[in-house]
């Protein structure tokens, strides 16, 4: 929905909350998607979206659509709502959705939620609490539709229409007497079909699956790579427990690409637009102390070289390409190896030949921009170099810096590739593993670098 | 799949191939899953690839499989195999996939084959190959279906067994007499209600629907958002024209946001892990030249400062501190606006309040880092200094580097953030605006502020 449509949601609904325009209200909920009501209440101050959310109580499948679309705190949101209120509610969000709900609040108001359901919902949803929240299981939802693979097809739309809540019906999955998932057919393929059939004549035996306990980027990459609408989910004797639906794989793809980038440029793993002032700088503040450790070690490392640099001021001209093209460098390299990594076509098993292509590509470009800038610092000359008494030969100032650039853009390179690859194998997410602390780790051993290399060349 | 089994998979094509074992060669192909064969057939070496498409011509259906699989250059897999066996190929792969691949063709071979088509295919083909790539039309299948909300839902289901090639058959959307778009429903809806209903009784007339011009990652948007499998497209006068399935979507999710970070880091916007060296000297080099144009420049810049430099060589040890925390700050914001407009959180109308909070942000963490280093360099006094007569005094050092660190960091977050929101604003991509670019700028602004504000501190 557009910006300026959705603003004016958010008007309407505050007007008429002010007003006391109860009807009003209700009919406005109704007629708007409840996505968009959901995060409407999201941008009010919750003290508002709490008094929407309780005009709606005795409408609770209206309320669930708002609820589950909700966008920010449901603790807060659920601030002084009764518990038998909740109920009616939680019935009929989607076991997936109502999970992460709950597992969102406080224990205590969870557990007082819990024990209001009848034991089954509770079971079940406790069930799907358990699992890790970037886990199949965690995204999962059980409301599964299932039938037995001796029933027929007329049959089996007779069992549909009795099953209200199994979400997105599409496929029918079919298992044996043990409950063991054994085949998939498509509602269309129950359509083509004399009522008679069998639905184990009909069914596809080769159903792709993935087990409870595997990670939601690898699940989203099944789904993606073989074009699925959902995924069903078993447990380690192959029954059927669940399935993932391509809506929140939407959400997983969309999450993890971001969730890299922003892990990489050190800003956290989480939506950081919608961050306060302080969870900000708790996110972020780490990630520059690297720096200021680092530039702190880069400044000792220039101090033991003063008396060079008294001499030479010139010497310090070239601190910030030496720092800039190294860390772009291994800011490039970096990237490509934890965006291959994450799109599954790069693996700790390709290790040297990634090493050895990233030497190819860098040499190339070193090569030219270690040129470019040599051939600068000849034709510069004396303007660079202030013409003084202690002003060094610009052959030699060339070709130090263009050496320099040299080892230190392969440097760069070479780290920014192995970073990513070695943190993967030993269980570190490679993007947090790059980032600040890679680029820090480039300029403090690049100026290094530089300074031994150009105290060499020039003789200092 | 995972990677060995992957590479399993590899091995036994190539090996039946040099065998010449053709049936053993069909049989595996058959029993494997048609993404799996095609991205291997993209590891071979073409002439390979091209053998063994060549064995599975005379039955298309499973040609066209591995056809639109294939990850590579279909130019290169369809060298020297006639018009009139990809033909029958063709007819198999759904018209969305079918316009990609024919769009990816030389114009020459296009042609040829477009014309071989019957008129009606390559009447639909043509058309959707006129739509931008990355619009709606552009990712859209023609191969819909749709009914007149005048039958009844017996009828509607005898024609859906008459359409074989319907793509995705789960909605069916149902038009009027003028082909407009008026509801939907889903098929299982349609196995609900008694055979005589009629279909304009049981649809759900608000339909969500795209204009065929709209950005693909809008279309996304509305998808993800709304939890749709589908949706449909329409033209001017609201006439049905294709949809997008969810397949397609999560395809430019995965893209965008790899592409965004692609982007930032100058590395281009396309799968870097498969490129050559040379591609990736011609997308990476033009990003670093930048920096070392802009590491030039801050070359001439410090060599003004020549003089002072000479005085009190400890001015350059601070230069990589200044550069490291200045490009951080600035990739960290920049990331989060990048990041905010691609979730539709952020838009240049919240412009103002987004350059308040981040410089709420950025005050408290750069009062922080410059307290941290303006501390350390009292303390480390003289070792950092050197103690040579021309040394100054610590306390206005540590003046000095603490004004310019507050300086450059507040400069680079709101830079970080500006830019984004600003190249957004004026139909810029904001991930090409920031990335090298913006690190660059800000740190040849950042040393000139230090430089200025340490000489004014100093009184040198």
């Amino acid at each position: 929905m557009p910006r300026d449509r959705q603003q004016l949601l958010i008007d309407s609904l505050r007007r008429f909350l002010r007003r006391g325009a109860q009807p009003h209200l209700r009919r406005l909920i109704e007629k708007a998607r409840a996505e968009d009501v959901g995060l409407a209440l999201a941008e009010l101050p919750v003290r508002e979206a709490r008094s929407i959310l309780a005009t709606l109580l005795d409408t609770p499948e209206l309320a669930a659509d708002v609820v589950s679309g909700y966008g920010a705190s449901h603790e807060e949101l659920f601030e002084g709502i009764a518990a038998e209120d909740l109920i009616p509610i939680f019935r009929h969000i989607a076991s997936d959705d109502a999970a992460d709900i709950l597992g969102s609040l406080p224990e205590e108001q969870r557990n007082a939620l819990l024990e209001s359901f009848e034991d089954e919902e509770q079971e079940g949803i406790e069930e799907l609490l358990q699992f890790a929240e970037d886990s199949a299981g965690g995204i999962m939802s059980t409301d599964i539709f299932s039938v037995d693979q001796e029933l027929t097809a007329r049959e089996t739309i007779v069992q549909l229409r009795e099953s209200p809540k199994a979400e997105l019906v599409f496929y029918v999955y079919c298992i044996n007497e043990e409950g063991t998932l054994v085949g998939v057919l498509s509602l269309r393929q129950l359509l083509l079909v004399a009522p008679s059939t069998q639905v184990k004549e009909i069914m596809e035996s080769d159903v792709l699956s993935v087990p409870v306990d595997l990670d939601q980027e690898d699940v989203a990459q099944i789904v993606a790579r073989y074009d699925l609408l959902a995924v069903p989910v078993v447990d380690e004797f192959n029954k059927l427990v669940g399935i993932v639906t391509v809506d929140d794989v939407i959400d997983v793809v969309r999450d993890e690409a971001g969730e890299d980038m922003m892990l990489m440029a050190g800003v956290g793993d989480e939506e950081a637009a919608t961050a306060s002032t302080a969870q900000a700088v708790r996110t972020r503040l780490p990630w520059l102390l690297a720096s200021v450790a680092g530039g702190m070690g880069a400044a000792l490392l220039i101090g033991m070289y003063e008396a060079e640099l008294s001499k030479v001021a010139a010497l310090a001209a070239f601190i910030p390409i030496v720092m800039g093209l190294g860390g772009n460098v291994g800011v490039q390299a970096s990237t490509i190896a934890v965006r291959g990594i994450a799109m599954g076509q790069l693996d700790p098993s390709k290790f040297l030949s990634a090493l050895a292509y990233e030497l190819r590509v860098v040499l190339v470009i070193a090569v030219v921009c270690a040129g470019i800038v040599a051939l600068a610092c000849l034709g510069l000359g004396d303007s660079l170099l202030g013409g003084g008494a202690t002003s060094p030969e610009p052959l030699l100032l060339a070709g130090a810096v263009g050496t320099s650039l040299l080892a230190v853009m392969t440097f760069g390179a070479m780290l920014g590739t192995a970073v990513p690859l070695i943190s993967h194998r030993v269980g570190i997410d490679p993007a947090v593993a790059t980032g600040p602390v890679l680029t820090t780790s480039i300029d403090l051993i690049g100026v290094l670098m530089y300074f031994v290399i150009s105290v060499t060349w020039l003789g200092l």
